[in-house]
């Protein structure tokens, strides 16, 4: 079974200047790690159409789907639906489906020029519905543009999703070791060495004056996840009861 | 003067699988800004070598500077160093400049293979001072590799600043306005037209019911800016007292 692959862009200013803290990353990784899907990259850049446009060719070359976040709104610096057109070489107007939604969420003269630009879809692209402020996104080929408030992102994740393949589920177990990283770097080397199915993570902590590492399998095989994990439970107490390492439990 | 641009390469699986929740960029774009240099992208790559060089050779040849944060401890899954090596297709080997730092910390016997690891450095490079943890960082080139521990990236951020050209400082100031952005939308339009030299940004919001946008101007110009912010002030109180426009304060 293929697994499908995904990248992510986020676009905005406000990121790289660091006015806005982003959330989407997180968020994102962790739906698409539940469905299965492999985010392999994900990209920020400013509300430049040039960089727009070169950030999703790169990533759509790449991997099975894209997800871009910000830059849909009613604004003159919310400019994504026409660089996706630009990007993909289709034209871009006021999509009459996308007309309609506005026209039945907004009172007679709120629906202004520059909220009909929120209507603005490039062409072949289906609408991906907003439950939360009605201004749709869309989805063009592989990928899927939303907006960048979390909260509506988030609403639109939940609206897309049915429409992904996903893969088989990825299997994680932690193993937490008191003890230095450098102190199981070579054993826990030797274990990745044999289980080239599983993916293992170190990702050391200090927690009030105790410290240690965080040993993070992953895998889609669930009877060498369970092997490997027994093989790191083990080394860590030999490594315990050795003596010769420091050890924080 | 010109302004001097950089690129952030955040570099670990665990982000991208969603384990980890990245703390880095924002603190990294908060810092640059402070320093008068313009992050103008980044990018998110898993522990896989040829994704660090691809991501950090286009980088590089793009902006002034390149920060990387992962990868450089001392377990299996840190490549970062020999990564970026390939990526200037220089040699890397252990340096005796970190080999000293490594022993000066250790106890004896402490030091073994995998901590040595952490002293491998492409040839060519400076290096980083590590407060915290010892292990170095190193520049090369413009290329600047940190830890990915938020403590010790900020601690080796401290240490290198000294080393970066600054940019004259960005002001800011933000308007917030009570009023939804599709009704501010044109009229805004209209001043970022008037300011080449300032850009305008807005970041709607909704806070316990109340709806509105903080609208975001930042330039290097202070005598545009106070004219800008002035403009757009009078916009919103222009809004407000014409009673065609709903607001929320």
């Amino acid at each position: 079974m293929t697994v499908p692959t995904a990248g992510l862009l986020l676009i905005g200013d406000e990121i790289l200047s660091g006015r806005t803290k982003d959330k989407n990353l997180g968020y994102i990784a962790d739906y698409l790690t539940a469905l299965g899907i492999d985010l392999k990259e994900a990209r920020v850049v400013a509300d430049d159409e040039n960089d727009i446009i070169a950030a999703v060719n790169a990533l759509r070359s790449r991997y099975t789907y894209v997800f871009t976040t910000g830059g849909i709104g009613p604004t003159h610096d919310d400019i994504t639906a026409d660089a996706i057109a630009k990007a993909f070489g289709v034209k871009i107007d006021y999509d009459p489906r996308g007309v309609a939604i506005l026209e039945a969420h907004y009172q007679p003269g709120q629906l202004n020029e520059a909220r009909m630009r929120m209507a603005r879809i490039p062409e072949g692209a289906e609408l991906i519905e907003n439950p939360v402020s009605k201004a749709p996104g869309f989805r063009l080929g592989g990928v899927f543009v939303m907006a960048g408030v979390p909260k509506i992102m988030q609403a639109m994740m939940d609206q897309l999703a049915s429409r992904l393949s996903r893969g088989s589920a990825i299997i994680t177990a932690t193993v937490t070791a008191y003890i230095a990283e450098g102190d199981l770097a070579q054993p826990l080397k030797e274990i990745q060495d044999r289980y080239p199915e599983v993916t293992i993570g170190s990702y050391p902590f200090e927690e009030s004056g105790k410290f240690g590492a965080n040993l993070v399998l992953r895998s889609r095989n669930d009877g060498k996840i369970a092997a490997a994990e027994r093989d790191v439970q083990n080394m860590v107490a030999k490594l315990k009861s050795s003596g010769k390492v420091k050890t924080w439990s």
